[in-house]
């Protein structure tokens, strides 16, 4: 946070500028979630706990031992915060291992890429693949490419990612790392490269998951940098660009990763349970700080401030630190390993899920809160603001349909989602690549973080608003 | 140049601001040195030229098929642009390859760190050296380590380096690097690393010559992310840090490399020769963009410029692209092997040696200029600082006792110096990384170094200052 937020919420809390009409009934919740607020923003354990994580088990590979001794240690700090129920609930994964990967301009102007194999991808033969280089400058441009027309080449898509507060950028380019490859196998590709779904310029390779199974093809990011290199080299000279694959990665198929749980019951309605938390598996380039070091250590820094209350809040409140996000699974088994076993362990509890939201994008400050549409103009709506308007958090109107990546499977079987919106501007510049480590973070704005779960939290534990649509609505 | 040093060197010409009494003689010099700076400013030939050398040959280690290439283009370059009696210059060099390098933790908290290999470093035993790390936060308390202290240990440093416009933080450090590896070695070390000499906190790792020799050890920077991480590994747990250090660096002992030469025949005194230039060889983890592309982009330019007058200077200005600048060779042989070779072998052409500078410290703008002393209040410091100043260049008070690198052994034969500072404040955040690309320069901030190459050239070239020290000065 900002001196100036500070400042601004200091003031306008000592002014009362931000008073209004507040219902009997909300008036301690709101007053315990100002003071919830107000004692992270002086300071939480988030910053500490992402800290200790990254620097004790570095990167967390999904179904590695690294990721595993995390889970060990995520429960024992998770009893050691005083959380209540605290287990550990593993789960069986085919676990990727990169190897060794590599990417060369062969010619004209042979060369070393900076480049990492996509996750989930498959060997390229031991003596590699050497092919011919057709380049895309968009996604689109591969996708109208007939099939038959990349028959023995490799192909290669520059478009870059557009920056965005909410990674919508993201979200459009995406398809061309998970899809990408199978569709350029379908028009008779051997290899496939990328440019990094990054928002900067700097020579780091974005790993991040494909598409497994059938009909795919060693793929590989490149650095935006040599993204831009091989376009120059390509207008520099009529030669076609010869590029050379290695790669060994390879799945150990008898794996296993693993969720971390744990709560703080409810002191009237134990059984109504609020989801939330942060995905601890990371890629094996960094050391997950960012994605999603912070996310872990924000949700379970809030409940933290919670479990410090005289009083435990009416509903349970409960952090997932889920494994084995960052995976794409040989078929019949699908991405999301963790989130997929939490949900599908709970089907018969799912009607009791009041809410679920993950923080998983980042560690910058929170901008907005998205509620479910069924909790607009809600007294739940009116106290939120009230608490979280001061920190520099906005009402969104677009409703909340998801709320994060782990969140989806418990989602979909009905499970209201809330969102506390970071600002992702800069995450792209670093997330999924080796710089994603402890020097990407500000300790302040964790703080903001917490202070916006936190009050959030307990505004919404203490509630009787229905989350979920009315029937008929 | 920003638009707002733009404008102001348009209006203090047009209104005079900077005009002052000029000399008779230095009047026609001055409006030509104007015309070039003018000129460059609207766009030279300087980023064209570092983008297709970067382009076209990658990194550019000393003594590799790559430097040998560039340097080949680099004398056809020449020729196309004009320049007399272009040559390329072969000398001997023991060539260094960088291998296969790698640190790692061991333990506690095993995890893999970014690391390069020094260059000119050893190969670890074919196993790698795994032993427990000591740890000093500077250099000096290594120093003050006693002989025998050390035995069986990796030395680490973890000292950081100071930001500074100039350089004179590297210029601490960079004796870290250097002669580091031959102290922790003295005191009975197997192996050392350091804090990588960078300037930022992301995670590339700086290459960079040390010390080749008897009784060196093998050498790694780490990044400066990693170095935090070890600090803080070494804080949480009172376990000796365990490393593990594997290298397959060597030498090839009969390798070669070259200066190119090019220049521009004085009109008057053709015998009487200024000399500029860049280093053409890189490391070979970049693509050697800012160090030092950039500077043989630079003086080329310039001499391009001055190439497209209607007559020539008075005096003759050679460009030389020097080889092998980024290397250690093996005693008796000396780093800046093409610098040492330039000098040797035009001993007898000393004397006509007017004055030598060179562009090696990358691309961003030019804020000062260094004359020697025996320059204070002369004609050619007034004329120069008239034509750059609305460039936004100062007069630099402190006299120029050397030209960059590659000046260095012509200066020991009493060849005086003269220097165009270059902002240095980022130049150690990205120089000998793999993050040294094309993306890292401003082709505007290069221009404005090729308007003041040009011009303070022609003001030289036509000056008849004497620069050496008058005897018994």
């Amino acid at each position: 946070m900002s001196c100036f937020i500070r400042r601004m919420a200091v003031s306008a809390l000592a002014l009362g500028l931000i008073a209004g009409p507040v219902l009997a009934q909300d008036a301690a919740a709101i007053r315990t979630a100002e003071q919830l607020r107000d004692k992270a923003l002086s300071g939480s354990i988030a910053y500490p706990l992402v800290s200790e994580l990254t620097t004790r088990f570095g990167p967390r590979l999904a179904g590695t031992a690294s990721e595993q001794a995390a889970a060990a240690w995520g429960a024992e700090t998770f009893r050691r915060l005083g959380f209540d129920n605290v287990k550990v609930e593993t789960f069986p994964l085919a676990v990727w291992n990169r190897g060794i990967n590599s990417v060369q301009i062969v010619g004209p102007f042979a060369q070393p890429l900076t480049a990492v194999a996509l996750g989930g991808s498959s060997a390229t033969p031991a003596d590699g693949i050497e092919a011919e280089a057709v380049v895309f400058e968009t996604y689109q441009s591969l996708l109208d490419a007939p099939e038959g027309s990349l028959t023995g080449k490799i192909a290669v898509v520059l478009q870059d990612t557009v920056q965005a507060q909410d990674g919508r950028g993201y979200g459009a380019t995406s398809p061309i790392r998970g899809l990408g490859p199978t569709e350029a196998a379908r028009r008779g590709a051997v290899g496939y490269v990328l440019r990094s779904l990054g928002t900067h310029d700097h020579r780091f390779a974005h790993a991040g998951a494909t598409r497994v199974g059938e009909g795919t093809i060693p793929a590989f990011a490149i650095s935006p940098p040599d993204a831009d290199q091989l376009r120059r080299i390509a207008a520099l000279d009529d030669t076609p660009v010869r590029l050379r694959l290695f790669s060994t990665a390879s799945f150990t198929m008898d794996g296993r990763s693993q969720n971390v749980v744990g709560e703080i019951r409810g002191r009237e309605k134990p059984d109504e349970v609020i989801v939330i938390g942060g995905h601890l598996d990371s890629w094996d380039l960094g050391t997950g700080a960012i994605d999603d070091g912070a996310g872990v250590a924000i949700t379970a820094a809030a409940l933290k401030l919670i479990e410090d209350l005289p009083r435990n809040p009416r509903r349970t409140i409960r952090v997932v630190w889920w494994g084995a996000e960052e995976v794409s699974q040989p078929p019949p088994a699908q991405g999301l390993a963790g989130a997929r076993f939490y949900a599908d362990s709970r089907r018969d509890e799912m009607a009791n899920h009041v809410a679920i939201s993950e923080s998983d994008f980042g560690a910058e400050r929170i901008y907005s809160l998205a509620l479910p549409a069924s909790a607009a103009n809600s007294d739940l709506q009116k106290a939120a603001m009230r608490v979280l308007t001061p920190i520099g958090v906005l009402f969104d109107p677009a409703p909340a349909t998801g709320g994060g990546p782990d969140t989806g499977p418990t989602v979909a079987m009905g499970v209201p989602a809330f969102r506390l919106n970071q600002d992702g501007s800069d995450y792209f510049d670093t997330h999924h690549t080796v710089d994603d480590v402890l020097d990407r973070i500000d300790p302040k704005a964790m703080d903001q973080n917490v202070a916006a779960w936190a009050s959030f939290l307990w505004l919404l534990a203490e509630s009787d608003v229905e989350l979920r649509p009315t029937p008929g609505s």
